[in-house]
């Protein structure tokens, strides 16, 4: 079930991560604030997704494709595909190799596969609904941490909430024995929830092409994650609470006592 | 001058790195609550400063040589090699990939030689005093930034100073319009400072062989950095303020204003 749009995204993460490898490689040879710099950053994003979207459009004409550089377009399947092509951009721009490929896919209001690929450690994190997490081919669990000073948290950090948001985080974290952990890459924050090497990861709002792959794969791994809405997550976004079960609950009061009122369109 | 204790660290730097792979990836079989796994981690940092302390012994047998995992061994000649066989434990154990071996070579109370090696992402960061800053062979400057609006600043926590210090930092950093990045490698972070990737890296307190290395490295590559008694910090470590120029001053002050005093024997 399923298995055949998740083994096709992990080839497309993992191709579409090579031609995003041949970009930040070409900007390692510029300057970051050298004329033609955000040119080449501007487009590697932009033909990144448009090589998943053509990939896309031939093998699952009918279904839809939301992207961030490049929007939504409706399918007639039921089945709508979701990208980041290129997370941690701000990485990707000044050569910090650490940034990641990301696709998710939603049917009848369920994220059904979510593939998250880094091809600078050549690691793939991938799941399916009801089929378990893997890295590399290998299943994935979330930490047995049944503290917050076992671990790190993730924290992330955005320009669209108060930028209070994630001071109240780190203060609240800290205060309570925990360690925060922000390497600026979202998907790959959430990847190393689901896969233990962090214990949890919270942040006040994240865009759907973020946030969708690792909530599936970070559940598939044992972790529990803060219920959403994922049709209103589409357009709208979403507030991220994913945890490890024995500091989920803490890591949901930390986000309550931490966040501003969502308010994001 | 010193570019053969330079080119002999890199080389050394590389090997220790491959030695740290290895562990790295047996790991990645474990889980980290595995018996075992936290021997292998152990076994894992004492092997590669034990390879590291040979091959200075061999090559240069005068030399002293300070490690974090096996303390002080006086030397005779007035050089100091300071290595952290693997920086970045923390992401080390869990198994994110993002981790760094670190040599740097003091005389005459003068940092003259630092090297930071990712083996992960295949890059070497090098300077030796007065002879300028290279990735991969290729010079680095240091951000050409002029506020703390443009690019983020990497943040140190340690268990060693007050828990609040690097909450504060945060704070002021996010309250000026600052970004805050933090991977859990000093090493990478300071690498990154030096080359522009991060603008600045501020941390309470940091042990000789977290820091040594990338101070020079980012100095060489343009970057003002905290003046540091170099003998003292061998033994006591050091407060690190590292920035582009653009950006040191506000820097300092926020470390300043947000660091408790440093009583660290």
């Amino acid at each position: 079930m399923h298995i055949d749009r998740l083994e096709f995204a992990v080839s497309l993460a993992e191709k579409a991560g090579k031609l995003g490898m041949e970009y930040f490689r070409k900007l390692d040879t510029l300057n970051v604030t050298q004329k033609g710099h955000q040119d080449l950053v501007s487009e590697a994003d932009r033909n990144v997704e448009t090589l998943i979207r053509q990939e896309f459009a031939k093998a699952y004409p009918e279904d839809g494709i939301l992207g961030e550089e490049h929007g939504m377009e409706e399918g007639s399947s039921g089945y709508t595909w979701v990208t980041d092509p290129i997370d941690g951009t701000a990485n990707f721009v000044t050569g910090i190799p650490q940034w990641c490929v990301i696709i998710a896919c939603v049917h009848q209001g369920q994220v059904i596969v979510g593939v998250i690929h880094d091809p600078v450690a050549g690691e793939t994190f991938k799941a399916a609904a009801g089929q378990g997490a893997f890295l590399n081919g290998k299943p994935i669990r979330t930490s047995t941490s049944e503290s917050l000073s076992t671990g790190s948290v993730g924290v992330g950090f955005n320009g669209r909430t108060a930028i209070t948001d994630a001071v109240n985080v780190v203060g609240a974290l800290v205060s309570k024995g925990g360690v925060f952990f922000r390497n600026a890459s979202g998907g790959l924050m959430l990847a190393y929830a689901a896969s233990g090497r962090l214990i949890g990861y919270v942040e006040s709002h994240m865009n759907a092409w973020d946030c969708l792959a690792g909530m599936l794969i970070a559940k598939e791994a044992g972790g529990m994650v803060m219920e959403q809405d994922i049709n209103n997550a589409l357009y709208h976004g979403a507030r991220i609470v994913v945890g490890a079960p024995g500091v989920f609950n803490d890591l949901m009061e930390i986000a309550e006592s931490s966040f501003s009122p969502l308010e994001v369109a």
